[in-house]
C-alpha cells in the first residue's frame, strides 16, 4: 500500500509518556498541534501488525495475535468476514447470566489500571460498559497484552472481544451499571488511536454547575464554551450533547410527520434567505399546492450576538390554504407544538434526564388547547403588572419575558399564541384586520418567554399588495414574478415560521442556541 | 378599511370584453403586464358586494345575495363561521343519491355559456367537478346569476354551494366522471378574480406529443420551456407538475422515514456547499453520532447547462459508521431505494399514470437485491460491446446511458451499483482499495442510465488523510478543524449523497429536471 507508513519499532508506552493529566488547563492551539504532529508520527509507526512489535523483554507471548494495533490495510474494506458486532446498549444481566461471548466497538472512555490488571470503559452512543483485562494462565491474557490495553489512549476506537459477565463489584461511570454487566476480555485490537493530548476531557465538558459547587469542585477546570465550540466534533461526544443532537432530530422528525400526516404537501425549497423561502411558499399556494411546508437550512445575516440567533438555522415553513380566518393557522401550530411535547415526554425521558442532570431545568407546563391572546390583552397584562410598552410597537426580550412569567402564573402554560400584532411591526405582505389595519390577522408564539414562531395571514390581493409594498418603500420591480403571480386567482393563505434550534434550546431550557446547532455560525464564528 | 378601493360600479361583463381565445399566442410580458394592470382595476371596482352593483334593466332580482364577488374585507379573517367546505374528491354517487348540499372551493379551470345555463369546472387539487346554473323558477337560481357564472374568467377562486347530482349526460374533461356527479349550483361566490388574460392556457401546457400528432394537433399553441418556467406559480397547476410534485414529496417523505428508522441520527445541516456538507457529516461522525443524514437544499455553482444538472437541488446525504467495508453504505442505499421504488408503484399508481399519459415512459425495472459491478467489469461489457474508455478515467454521459442499457439486457434492471472506482476520479478523502490504492472504496449509482448517487468509504486516519490531500494539492490548512478531528480517535465510516430532484427526473421518465424542481435554478436562470 503506497499509503502505508514505514515499518518502526515504536513500543506502545512512548505513547503514555505523553498523556496529559486529567485537570491540565485547555493546551494552547499551537501546544496541540505540535503533539498531534508528534501523537501522529507515533501513531503511524504503531499501526503495524502487532506481531512486529518486539515483545517485553524476556517473553515470548503466545497470545500476541489477540491485541494490537489493527493496520490500516485492515481498516480499507478488505473484507466482508460475517462477524456479528454488539451494541453496548444491548448488553444486560440475560446476555452476563448466558456468559454469551460478544464483539464491541466503541470509544475508549477510561483506561485505568490496577496491578496485573487493566480495565477500559468503552462508550457507544450514550452507552458505555467497563472491559476487565486480567493478566493469568487459564484466561488467554497475557502481561503483555494487559500492558497493551493501559498503553491505550482515551477516545481510541476499540474492538472488544469478550465474555459478558456479573462484576464483582458495583461499577461507577458506566450506563451500563443498572444492569450491572460488565465484559471479560479475551481480544482487544486499536482500530484508531486518538493523540494523547486531546483539547480537553470530556468528562469536564460533561460536569453540571453542582458539581463545581461542591467541596472540592473548585479544582475541576471549566471549558469554556468557545474552546467548546473550536473542538465541536469532539464535544459533541458528552452525553448532553449527544442528548440535545436527539432531541433535536425527534422534533424535527415529529415536524415533518405531523406536517405529512395533515396532507401538507412537501415544498422542494430554495433558501436564499428567509423572506425569499417566504415568498415561494406563498407562490406555491398559488400554484394550487395548497399546503406546504419545509424543515431545512435557513441562512440569514444576523449582526447580533445574543443566546437566541445564529446566521444559520433551521427552519420549519408551513404555508397553506385557508378557508376564512388565521385561526386555521394557529390550529395547525397548536396541534403540532402539542404533539412534539408529548412526544419527546415520551420518548425522550432519558435524554431530558440526561440534559436536566447537567444544566437543571423546569418541566415545560402546556395546555392541551393552546391559549391564544390578542396583542392588546398582552399589553393590558403588561400594563397591569407595571410594564408601559408603545401601543403600535413591539415587544422587546424584556417585555417577553415578563409577559411570560405573567402568562404562566395566571394560566399555567409555558406555550401561548399572541395574536392581532400591529401592523406597522410586521411584514408588508400581512393581511390587517378587516375591523382596524392598524392591526395585522398575525400571530408569534412564545415558549418559555421567548418568541419561537411568527405567522399570519398574507395578503392575497395584488391591489392591496402592491399598495402596501408601496407604503414601505418597496420596489415591486424587484418581485415582479412574486407580485404578478397574485393576478392569476389566488387562494386566501396563511402561513409561520419557526427556527427549530430555538425551539430545542427553549424546550431543554438552555441557556444558549449554541448548545443546539451542530456547528453554530454567527457574526463570530465561521468554523469549524 | 384604509386598504379597500373605492366602490366603482363596473358589470361583470366588463371583463369578459378581455376574454382571449383559447389558443391565441402566448402574450409577451409587456402586453402581460398591461392587460394585468387593467384587470387589476376592473377586479378592484369589482370587488364590491354584489348588491351595489346595477341590476340588468328591467329586472329586480330576488336572488342577488346568493352569488357576486366578495368583498376584500370578507376575505381578511372576518369571523369563524363554523362553515363546512367539501373537497372536490369526495365528491362521489352517495353524495349524488343523498342530493347532498356541499360547499366546494376551487380553480375555475373552465366557463361554458349554453343559452340560459352556465356550466363551471371547479378544480381543488387533481381533482375536478362541472357546476350547473340553470336560469328558472324554484331553483333559486336567477338569469343575472348565470350571468354572473358566465363572467367568470379562468383559474379565478370561486366558492360554489349546491346539491350534488347525477348529470344527465357524460361528462368529458372532469375527473369526477368516473363517480358522474356534478353541482346544481344554489350560490356562487368568487374570492379572487384571475386576470382575464393568462400567461398560456393551462390545457396548452398539459397537452401530450400524442394529441399534438393527432389530425389537427398542430394548431395546439405549445407551451415552451422557459415560458412555463417563467410563470412558475402558474404552470405547476396542471396535473403532470401536481403529479410530479407529489412524487418528489413522497421520495423525499420515504427518505427520511427510512433514514429515521434505521436509526440515523438528524443531522442538523450547514449546506454552504456538497462539499462543506460532506465534511461536516463526517466530523459528526467523528463526534460519535454514528448514523446521520439529512434530506435539505443544496448549492452548487454549476455553470453546465444541462437536462439533468441545476444550481440548487435537494441533497440527501448519509453518512455513517461501518464496521468494516463499504458494502455496509451500498446495503443502505440498496433497501432505501427498493423501498422508495415499491412506495411510489404502490402510493402513487395515479400520479405514474398522470404523467406517463402526458410524457410516455417505460415502467421501472429493478431487482430486490440490488445489482453490484465493480468498475472493472463495467468498463469490460463496454468494451465487449465496442466502447472502449480510458481505464483510470471517469464515465461520459455517452458511456453511462450505453452501459445502462447493456446492464438492463443483461441483467433486467435499470438500477445499480458500479464499485471499486478508479482513485484519480475521486474526491482526496475516498479510502483506496486495500490491494490496489489506484481503485478505491467507492461508488456510483445508476438508474435508467444515469448516474444519481456517489458513495464511498472515507479516509479516517490523520496521516493518510494528509498525505493525499498534498497530493492533490489542497492546502490542509484550509480545512484544519476537518483534519484535526480525525487525531481524536475516528470510527471506520462511508457514506452517499443522492440530489433527490434528478432521481425523480429518471423515475418519472422525465427528459428534464427543470420540470421537477419547484422553481430551478441554473447559470441562466435565476427567477422566479
Amino acid at each position: 500500500m503506497s499509503a502505508e507508513p514505514p515499518p518502526a519499532s515504536a513500543a506502545a508506552e512512548e505513547l503514555t509518556a505523553d498523556l496529559a493529566p486529567a485537570t491540565q488547563p485547555t493546551p494552547s492551539k499551537k501546544q496541540l498541534k505540535k503533539s498531534a504532529r508528534k501523537a501522529e508520527r507515533a501513531a503511524q509507526r504503531q499501526q503495524q501488525p502487532i506481531q512486529q512489535q518486539p515483545p517485553p523483554p524476556g517473553a515470548e507471548d503466545p497470545f500476541a495475535a489477540n491485541y494490537g494495533d489493527v493496520p490500516v490495510e485492515d481498516t480499507q474494506s478488505k473484507a466482508v468476514t460475517g462477524l456479528s458486532w454488539t451494541e453496548v446498549r444491548d448488553l444486560d444481566a440475560a446476555a452476563a447470566a448466558a456468559a454469551r461471548s460478544v464483539l464491541v466497538r466503541g470509544f475508549a472512555q477510561e483506561i485505568r489500571s490496577l496491578g496485573r490488571m487493566a480495565f477500559v470503559v468503552l462508550r457507544e452512543g450514550r452507552s458505555s460498559v467497563q472491559c476487565v483485562l486480567a493478566a493469568g494462565a487459564g484466561a488467554g491474557v497475557s502481561a503483555q497484552m494487559v500492558a497493551f490495553a493501559k498503553s491505550l489512549t482515551r477516545e481510541s476506537v476499540v474492538d472488544v472481544e469478550g465474555v459478558v459477565s456479573f462484576p464483582k463489584e458495583l461499577l461507577v461511570g458506566t450506563t451500563q451499571q443498572a444492569r450491572i454487566v460488565e465484559i471479560q476480555v479475551r481480544k482487544i485490537y486499536c482500530i484508531s488511536r486518538a493523540i494523547p493530548t486531546l483539547p480537553f476531557n470530556l468528562e469536564d465538558a460533561a460536569r453540571s454547575e453542582a458539581e463545581f459547587l461542591k467541596p472540592g469542585g473548585q479544582q475541576f477546570p471549566r471549558v469554556g464554551q468557545d474552546t467548546r465550540l473550536n473542538y465541536r466534533a469532539f464535544e459533541i461526544r458528552t452525553p448532553t450533547n449527544q442528548a440535545v443532537l436527539r432531541i433535536s432530530t425527534q422534533v424535527q422528525r415529529k415536524s415533518e410527520n405531523f406536517c405529512g400526516q395533515k396532507t401538507l404537501m412537501r415544498y422542494i425549497p430554495q433558501n436564499f434567505s428567509v423572506e425569499q423561502a417566504k415568498l415561494h411558499k406563498q407562490m406555491a399556494i398559488v400554484g394550487g399546492c395548497r399546503r406546504v411546508f419545509e424543515v431545512g437550512p435557513v441562512f440569514r445575516a444576523e449582526t447580533s450576538r445574543t443566546h437566541r440567533h445564529l446566521c444559520e438555522f433551521t427552519g420549519l415553513d408551513v404555508e397553506m390554504e385557508i378557508k376564512e380566518h388565521y385561526f386555521e393557522v394557529c390550529d395547525v401550530v397548536d396541534g403540532l407544538f402539542v404533539s412534539i411535547f408529548k412526544h419527546l415526554a415520551e420518548k425522550c425521558k432519558e435524554e431530558l434526564e440526561t440534559i436536566n442532570s447537567q444544566y437543571p431545568f423546569e418541566p415545560l407546563k402546556y395546555l392541551e388547547q393552546t391559549l391564544r391572546l390578542t396583542y392588546e390583552e398582552g399589553m393590558q397584562m403588561l400594563k397591569e403588572a407595571g410594564t408601559e410598552i408603545e401601543p403600535m410597537g413591539d415587544l422587546n426580550t424584556e417585555a417577553e419575558k415578563k409577559l411570560g412569567r405573567l402568562v404562566k402564573e395566571k394560566y399555567g402554560t409555558d406555550f401561548f399564541i399572541l395574536h392581532r400584532y400591529p401592523s406597522a411591526v410586521r411584514p408588508f405582505y400581512t393581511m390587517p384586520c378587516y375591523d382596524n389595519p392598524a392591526y395585522s390577522n398575525s400571530f408569534d408564539v412564545f415558549l418559555r418567554g421567548e418568541e419561537i414562531i411568527s405567522g399570519a395571514q398574507r395578503i392575497h390581493t395584488p391591489g392591496m399588495l402592491a399598495k402596501r409594498a408601496e407604503e414601505r418603500g418597496i420596489e415591486a420591480s424587484t418581485m415582479s414574478a412574486y407580485m404578478e403571480s397574485f393576478s392569476f386567482g389566488a387562494p386566501l393563505h396563511g402561513g409561520f415560521g419557526a427556527g427549530l434550534e430555538r425551539v430545542v434550546m427553549l424546550l431543554c431550557g438552555l441557556d444558549s442556541i449554541r448548545m443546539v446547532s451542530m456547528f453554530p455560525r454567527d457574526a463570530h464564528r465561521l468554523s469549524p
